[in-house]
């Protein structure tokens, strides 16, 4: 077994050998002219939900924030640092990217606390100090009932894709672009076990197939 | 010319041929079982610097945040969502990864954005809200003297991967872990041109090659 | 621009750090236990009908025999060496592949050379010594009429298809197993324009889609 | 368990989306311009030794023939369907490829079948019809001495690309652009256990490295 660091050396001397040695017309453009990507993600840190296999991009094609559940705060700049709303600045205001896509799925363990918490159950990740305010983003998406039931998993990873969409514009410099046509908001969400890549329409409108899944492994179309 | 978001669409069907109906053991046990990634990776945002080209990981090897400059803010949890520290947390404390590496590269925008505004220069980004308060975070690597002089761009980019190494040692379950041995902290830079990758030794330490570049695009070895 | 032998060899560097030192375990078994591929490919020698490309095959998948047209000859065993049929022996009587499939595509230039020879018409390859006696394989998918027509191109190369497979029932070791339901024999056809791809049955029988094509580049579906 | 057939069929369905529907402009060029690749390869049927993993190339770099033992036959136009010869001839004549690359391999079971014959031993391929006659073409590289002995098994793997480039001088149309510096020769042998790459000299010229193993699988540089 090798372990799983050289792996990643290993890994980038294919990368160099591919992107330097054999086809370097590409990187050598980006390296010597910079990037101008027409598209920003903002996706989750599950390893499972690897941007650049599940779109199948090249270097220079997606500007990508990753975070806990793919969350985006609301507008809120003070003298704090915000990871997330100086990647959405860079992208819109610096970039001038026409598309940001906030890309959910099915599965995900940051909703799962949320769910947790918000139900009351005692959960491995009660004495978490970051995770719990971080979600606290999503929380509209997770309303616990009189009987103290929440929303299914995949109703609350869908609503919060919705919630980011909205909370995107309240960024008065991406409202106004969105306004005049000339940036466009996306909610996808992918089901990891079906293989399907869905459109989450936002404030509270439909989820529809943007490729279909087969609901089983292997089966044939 | 196809559009730039048709294309992902297009990307996720090929991921879909692949992964679903062509070779679908992996991803099968990975939505079946959920992921248990033995690194986290945290990179810049950057469009170039696309971790799973560079690096060529499946899904299921690398838990990533990914923000502006690839930063690790010092602890410091209270009530408000802190994105990259909440993802450092789930890696760390959830699906207890024996590996942190932090990715910085040449050509850098935040750092750019950084070494501008500590120059007193006029910058495009003279109004922005986020990347100033975000890129404080290096403000250390990047000091003004008399003369009003900074240090170089990738002395820079390397003294910031410095910053958020022992950021992440001021997280008490991180240092605990890393002084156990149970918990490894790396600190890497590529040099997007010369197609190098370099480890950088954490408090003033050398830069040393860990795969060599050749200096030329496509140059023989 | 990188000269065309030296990218090979960069591409060869770029394989050795992915297979022997990122992922050793699939190749390092191929190497120590010997191939035990369950399909032979006949394919056209085309550069753009690249097999491992078209079908996203793994080292180890597919034992695969190409030549101009992917023609079969008919079994004639003497002392003189027959490449094709060697190969088909050696899958068969060997490698006791279960399935053999001859590939065929739109657009081939062995076909073409067949087409205009039967026509009359005076060819580019007219002084050729070996494509013209080559061809003759697939003489009876291109009959010239009394008008001195022949039929259409992608009519030759789909019924040159039905050739090669009713050729490799003249094989006494092929037709046994194929009777015995140990081995199967698949024709197909690819449409390099529309990317479609095809089932041709045999002995007359219908071409029916087996991925479906767009018709169009970039066409959404 | 995916069956063999229908993941070849899935793997097409991946290569489609991505060379028709996300980036076709390369597909299209080349189904509406046709082919011109700079380099024929003739290479092993072998399914370990798959030319375009191995050297990682793109649809239209490579023509390529293959057959057992990646074996080239003495000039011998006659009214005799002859595979390797017409696809070299319309490489060479039609296509104007400017290197001829023959690639073998270690663990080659048509050279390991010659080897047994010409010791006299008893094989499971004894009663085979087509791969003795056709691994006559490298007899000269397996002389059996009085004891009875024969080379090395990477002895005549080596000595038989020695005698396919010889063979490849005999055809008029090749040795007169040889000597115009029109076309160029190339004898590559690999190393399957070790990972290396080498250029096999003519003549009994040496046999040295163009990309180095190591040894064993996953061992650091």
């Amino acid at each position: 077994m090798v372990e799983s660091v050289h792996r990643l050396i290993a890994g980038y001397k294919g990368f160099r050998a591919r992107y330097y040695e054999q086809r370097p017309e590409r990187m050598k453009e980006l390296a010597e002219q910079g990037q101008s990507p027409e598209v920003m993600l903002i996706a989750c840190s599950d390893s499972r939900v690897e941007p650049a296999v599940l779109l199948d991009i090249e270097p220079g094609e997606l500007f990508i924030a990753r975070n806990v559940a793919n969350l985006v705060p609301p507008y809120g700049p003070d003298e704090n640092p915000h990871g997330t709303s100086s990647a959405i600045e860079f992208a819109v205001r610096d970039l001038k990217v026409r598309h940001i896509v906030v890309l959910g799925h099915s599965a995900c363990g940051g909703i799962q606390a949320l769910r947790q918490a918000n139900k009351g159950e005692p959960s491995e990740q009660g004495d978490r100090e970051f995770i719990a305010p971080w979600m606290k983003i999503a929380e509209a998406a997770c309303p616990c009932d009189a009987a103290g039931n929440v929303p299914g998993q995949e109703d609350v990873e869908q609503d919060s894709i919705r919630i980011s969409l909205r909370n995107l514009m309240t960024f008065p410099w991406i409202s106004s672009r969105v306004e005049a046509g000339e940036l466009h908001l996306h909610g996808w969400w992918v089901d990891l076990l079906a293989g399907r890549l869905c459109a989450v329409e936002p404030n509270g409108g439909a989820v529809h197939d943007l490729v279909v899944g087969q609901g089983e492994f292997g089966a044939a179309e």
